[in-house]
């Protein structure tokens, strides 16, 4: 096919499938997916408001979407405690990554990232023809120490952290972050993704300073709310960077269904305090299964876990194989030193153990 | 605030409000619009079937979208008779039109458009630094023979035509169009944008020939589909062009709700060509309405018309802030020579002739 019309950023880009959604399983495989664990998504639902809120708001469909996501954005400063001029809401982290990279990366630019961290990040710096520079992952942490190091060696235009992480669920604390935050040379933009930041223990979360020139904070609908399938995250930053969105975004691009449906799940933080409060216990339920097959869960402050099985890269990829050809959707870390683990959303105490069921059927079969 | 981590190309953009959301006068004002005719909008609503396949998939809002949009891809190419390889799916056109300056524009390329067209194009295009070309309008017509003499000058990457043309809801042939199309440099990329080619005569859509690798033809669910809130576009074109899609898109951006609601509206062609009677209906009301006030309405070949009260471009302005006091959306050409006219949405009778009661009593105190 010809490819005269790209840019050269572009067709320097491996053709293939950059992402591989669940529905494409199921096609393959001809038959639904008995157990889905792997995309982090809430497992245990959304709030009975959003239902409500998309069955009253359906009628609206006709008309553009609030460009401006004006209740949203002055709900979530209300909850936050930041002026909405604060705030920008785009189609989930990634859409919101998407016009990052747009608004802040020339060909000449670097970032700094984890080498194995979330790849959506650089799937969208790659576009730009940035340079994307990547430092190895520390006992199954994002190594802070050597981040900054290469931040100082660098000089990124952007650095990405998720804190939480993904794929391992480990976490720094607040002091760390915030300590490394004020380590990283004054022209790098922080990136900081707290997609999971409503299951982590107290201390985690660095204290909202949305005038800090030098950070943007995401996070998102997707993961706790529940709403992975409306395509709503949003980001925390400086006012100059903030507006700046306003340039480049899709200014329709939220639905107005979606829009009303995170507005009703930030409505219901009761939920959200419960939904915590399941993904704590059935992350003890992953760790003693994960002990009983002999294997061991790293400990997360997110709602999924990496476990290692003791069965290395090749096993691993192995079990993902047979678990995937029978009907588990189950996903695992790329790079080598993380893939020695699969990764496994919670879920309820019945479907983790069913799970277990065929990992204790599998298991045997690759450690033989 | 600080703009140190922009791009020059963004910093360059001014600042300001590129959109103003028909919610936002509603904010501005303190209370709803009484007549909308503003955006385009499908006034008629959607197909019943919509509300059924909403209320259906609600449920499985914790999941994410297919992001292949198999089903939606799929169906898409039958009804069109071409592979679903040529079809690329995304956040509307204005979704595909960010994906697609950057697949395709570098800082140093050229792009060609018509003075006064669709806006978005350019908003897109000044993102990646790239040169934007105007031609004028001709007798409220795109100028398809000095569109094409732009071309051979300046050998565009991309040239935009929207054919029928928004904001004046002109059109030209299926036959012009081909022969322009074929007229284009080798390396421009014809870039086709059929918003409402569901509403025009016969004559006027050209064959579709996906194959073709200089032309990208750019459709949508925001129109007679009725579906602008849920945010569903498409484009049709040549698999090398469509597959770098997958390259730059959110590849989980468009809402499972929002699929499966553009598959039902799909699905029943019976409403679209009900609708579409409904509009022509609408535009011959519309024609005798303005005719009555002494005015003009340009003949159109879409779900909205350009009408000319004879009160030049001053007087126009002013009708149109009297008009948005009095609680209407309603919006205007960008650029001069086509601003003589207001742009209004078809609408069922009744909000036509409340419209045109409200026009009648506002007139008078322009032409005084």
């Amino acid at each position: 096919m010809s490819k005269k019309h790209l840019r050269p950023a572009i067709q320097a880009i491996p053709d293939g499938r950059p992402f591989i959604p669940a529905d494409h399983i199921e096609r393959v495989q001809g038959r639904p997916l008995s157990i889905i664990v792997g995309a982090n998504e809430n497992r245990f639902g959304f709030s009975p408001k959003v239902s409500d809120a998309i069955a009253h708001s359906t009628h609206r469909s006709w008309r553009y979407p609030d460009g401006e996501l004006h209740d949203l954005r002055a709900a979530l400063g209300t909850h936050l405690g930041v002026g909405m001029e604060h705030i920008t809401v785009g189609g989930g982290i990634d859409g919101i990554l998407c016009d990052l990279v747009r608004l802040t990366l020339d060909p000449t630019d670097t970032v700094v990232t984890s080498l194995g961290a979330y790849p959506t990040f650089n799937y969208h710096v790659v576009t730009t023809g940035a340079q994307v520079i990547t430092v190895p992952y520390k006992d199954d942490h994002e190594d802070l120490e050597a981040l900054a190091a290469a931040a100082q060696k660098h000089h990124p235009k952007l650095l990405y952290l998720a804190n939480p992480d993904n794929p391992m669920g480990t976490w720094h604390s607040a002091e760390a972050i915030s300590a490394f935050a004020a380590s990283l040379p004054e022209e790098t933009l922080f990136i900081l993704d707290e997609a999971y930041i409503e299951c982590v223990p107290e201390g985690t979360a660095p204290l909202l300073v949305p005038t800090d020139e030098n950070c943007l904070r995401l996070r998102t609908f997707s993961k706790i709310y529940g709403l992975a399938g409306l395509r709503v995250g949003y980001g925390i930053g400086p006012v100059g960077l903030i507006s700046a969105f306003d340039k480049v975004r899709n200014h329709f691009g939220v639905a107005d269904i979606a829009q009303r449906a995170a507005l009703a799940a930030l409505g219901d933080q009761h939920f959200v305090e419960t939904t915590a409060q399941k993904i704590a216990h059935a992350r003890t339920t992953i760790t003693r299964l994960t002990l009983e097959m002999g294997g061991h869960a790293i400990p997360s402050a997110t709602n999924f876990m990496a476990v290692d099985f003791n069965i290395g890269l090749e096993g691993a990829n192995a079990l993902l194989a047979r678990l995937t050809a029978r009907d588990v959707f189950i996903r695992k870390p790329i790079v080598p030193v993380l893939g020695r683990t699969l990764r496994m959303s919670v879920a309820p105490d019945p479907e983790l153990e069913q799970l277990f069921e065929i990992i204790k059927d599998e298991l045997p079969k690759i450690r033989a």
